[in-house]
């Protein structure tokens, strides 16, 4: 739209696109305010819009993530997680026990989270399983005791929406809602994400293409929701030396294709404890924005991913070491033209 | 149970194990009546039950497939898909277009498929895509046209059952419900499925193990529907020259696992027309209970997939080919031990 | 070259090509005879030559495998291997043990593989072994053995060199000389080979793409060697049912690509001794011209790769079996334009 | 041995290990002199040996990488490259131009890589191709033109070997030589390699696993060579935004296997400039012990793999980069019982 462009001449651009049957997004950037319309087909004629009062340019979309293309914004998203800002010059740092298994757990584990200066903790009320004869989450117990949590800790909460059924619960509770990698292209929950006031955490599918990724982030980014974080999780090989193969290299591939902010999750990518630290590094190290972590107050006790949850004094540790080489990072100069 | 038990006995099994909170299923087989509570607990006595009347004995299930494994029944299961046996001695052929594009699309093709003497017809009323931009198929009107084609040309239908809100829908149109390979692992809609009186066709998930895969079948099974069938439509894997790799093996590896039936798509294993065939007579000759194929009146205008969908000319050849190669199999003499 | 192009014609032509440094083969097919130099560069004119008696056309080749591509055969190329035709209409089988162990052992093995109809015995007498410390074969007292095998039970020898320095004495006593897999980009061994004057077999690497695989079968051909035969051994995949996933569709899509013949080994595919038959005939129905197969007289003494080796009367099964799917796909139609 | 061992008796295992057949190597620890016999097996007795004067004990080892397992050496290996300590605390870079293509070309690299204090200079002068028709390096010219470079520059050379023909020639100009990715498992060439007097740098296989990397290691090991480098180079998955996936996790996961040093080279790994330095950042802060890095002065003229070639500048950065990530992690404490 033109500088000047009046609310009445938004509205009115919006009314011709929804009289076309399109939905459209308003972008308001530093520079200029933008309205989107990914969904509109090659039928629309861009004449009928550009002689309206206030528009500037009609311009065609032509990357293939409409909204998720660094084209389309003017830098990077910060999405902001209840005063935590993921996509700026900080660090991110969200831990916490793979799942909630009673206050007990939660509490302790939340407690040395707090104090090592984090400000999320995440954890499962909602269990996505591979058998349905594994423990399957608290539900709505789960999500309670993260209220109870949030209150008592202060630490924004960062938990799992597997289902459509129960998003709605998970939604009210969670600061950022997490959409597992077997849900990456569960588009019906991606859509309904899409419709969320929250922002969204969307975790890298274990044999999706960037690409496919990207497209995903697109579903959510359709519908409306602008706030969607990006996060790598390893990915299936044949390499067994680890559970999954972290693929460090998506993380300057990422930021190099979209504005979107990405973190790395070195528990699952690994499932071996004591390679959570160096690969937790080497993502930092990378330019993620953020990590997300599995600690748990007594690992050996844990209903689920035991083996791959940090020690708390391993935590400790890996915050020491990581935000030492993020503040390293941020001093070093970085070449133009390359991804960072 | 005991040979003799009364119906009576067995409510009162029932009634016992639903006090308990455990929901069970009953198996007539030939030999006998069994009762199966894959989700009971250890916690559960065994002693309590075995006391009962009619009760002959309370064996755990040690498997971690406990209903999808070939230990749990007592030989192959065979699913009536609208008189189709599959997983017997005969080859069950599934056949159409990737999508139900238009009457004149489906009925084009839906006559060849039924002069070969196929007699179930496939094609996706909703599709999954990657992209939120693409054709997400004709909806609630492509289930209507796949009632007229089945009234027309006496075909069951086999369609794609994508999210939780459509599969009421889906479920009334369809007589094979299709779970896709991206949903392998959606586990709200596996239990849907899982309460459904329709059988169930079980894409493998493009990275699934084999493993993966069979729970994936549990989660519909230990819901109650026992009529599961898989099927194999290429892994995701770096060998290029196809858009996915055949992984043939595990047709065998499955049947020494498990009591269910297994099919192949060779159309989606390959992406590409001139693989189709050959891949599709590998899949009978690695014993197979049938074959997924997408084919098109005209494939160069088709909506999606085209490049994969057989030619009519072609389409009649595979099922030519593939029913020889079928016949010979059944003649041959299959050795003791091996996998068939 | 022309029609009627003199010996001393074509001498003269090698001879030019000779002094720009230039190696060149004479191919002398049923229409033509064709003088190929695949080593020829951009900067050798063709105007030099085009003007030479007896020459008709100098074509520069485009394809990157210059002798492997289809374009450069008027057909599908056949090699003899001591009668055996492999890549013409009939279907080609190797069978015998991983390796030769002891003389009871091999000449057990070869009775019921020559009993069986089968032409060629296949053994390694030197064995690459993952592990420095496990059994690396006979040796030279090996190709001894397998010398007396043929003798003893008019068998062609398939067995593999793998490495310089014991090429020439494998090369006098096979009939076929197997590249293994591990050495699909031992360059040097591979332009050893291409100066042998026996055929070749070349096993696909367990992580090589088709292109590669035919670069691979490029350094043969290029030496002047044009008797390869391809071997697709499966690759690797993060599939963990078997040893390796049979990528059964490089089956067709090498034969469009290639005039080379491709067997299937269904044994190192898979390694499980349950899976090679329907494997076989799955490779069988997908187009392969041949087999390679391990059997052993007493798997479970064998000193490498016992699983994968099947049993005598299981071998008897795979062959009546794949000669059966053989002939009904010899009788079946193929639609024009498609790969078989 | 005992402590007080003397030479003599030292000899005189040594000699009764050699009349079984057996090849020893002596390894002079810090706390004690061992005798190492991989080879060795069950059949020899150790009650032959304990009776020996100066032996201790007799020790079977149970590691299947009998001499590259951590549990084989007192602590880490450190390798001296030309004065460069590979496995130490310090951080090794390796650094020049995919190839060996003129004088000029290699000074020109040279001078700005001596300049950043970098004392390793890589080019090949062999240069194995996917192609037959691929350029193939100066061959004996480029190991003069190294040889030119290391006097002019004060630079230690690597290099490739490929072949056996052209190892010594190779051996003889090279401070540290390579073995590629592509020969991790030419098992002759291994060999060769462990009977040099020069330290070896093993690159992984593309679809190498770790203990497969491992065993190749042994082959050298087991020949005698201990001065033994691994270095991971991404490997081949279905991951298509670069052209191999680095597999940042192998480097703790090596280090808690075997003592020998470990480096990353994030040129191969990539094949894309602009992932090369966050992918560089990524393997020390992983905790590599060097890096192996691809530029060129020229990288849009280069013969071979111009595009993951960086340019000076920013081939600066990444050393200044990667250094401070070192420095960082050298004071950060790292916890008791982690791989770091």
């Amino acid at each position: 739209m033109e500088c000047g462009a009046t609310a009445e001449q938004v509205r009115q651009v919006l009314e011709t696109l929804g009289s076309a049957g399109v939905r459209a997004q308003v972008q308001d950037g530093a520079e200029a305010l933008h309205i989107l319309a990914p969904h509109a087909s090659k039928a629309l004629k861009p004449d009928r819009l550009e002689t309206m009062g206030g528009v500037r340019k009609v311009v065609p979309i032509t990357s293939p993530f409409k909204l998720a293309s660094s084209d389309s914004a003017p830098g990077r998203t910060i999405v902001d997680v209840r005063g935590v800002k993921v996509g700026g010059p900080g660090l991110a740092l969200v831990a916490g026990p793979c799942g909630v298994e009673s206050r007990d757990q939660l509490f302790a584990t939340a407690r040395y989270v707090a104090e090592a200066g984090v400000k999320l903790l995440r954890a499962g009320a909602f269990k996505p399983r591979t058998s349905p004869y594994s423990f399957q989450g608290l539900g709505l117990e789960g999500l309670k005791l993260l209220e109870e949590a949030r209150a008592e800790f202060d630490l924004g909460i960062v938990t799992e929406a597997t289902e459509l059924e129960t998003f709605d619960a998970v939604e009210r509770t969670a600061d950022l809602i997490q959409i597992g990698a077997r849900n990456m292209q569960n588009f019906a929950l991606l859509k309904r994400a899409g419709r969320s006031e929250k922002p969204v955490l969307l975790k890298r599918g274990p044999s999706a293409t960037l690409e496919e990724w990207l497209y995903a982030a697109e579903y959510v980014l359709s519908e409306g929701n602008r706030n969607v974080i990006l996060c790598e999780r390893g990915i299936r090989t044949w390499s067994d030396h680890a559970r999954n193969t972290l693929d460090v290299s998506v993380v300057p591939a990422a930021k190099a294709l979209t504005h979107l902010p990405i973190m790395v999750d070195p528990s699952h990518a690994t499932g071996r404890r004591d390679l959570v630290i160096p690969c937790a590094r080497a993502g930092v190290a990378a330019g993620a924005h953020g990590l997300l972590v599995e600690t748990h107050c007594q690992p050996e006790k844990a209903l689920s991913d035991g083996p791959q949850a940090l020690l708390p004094s391993d935590f400790l540790q890996l915050v020491h070491q990581c935000r030492a080489i993020h503040a390293v990072l941020r001093e070093a100069t970085v070449p133009t033209g390359l991804a960072f």
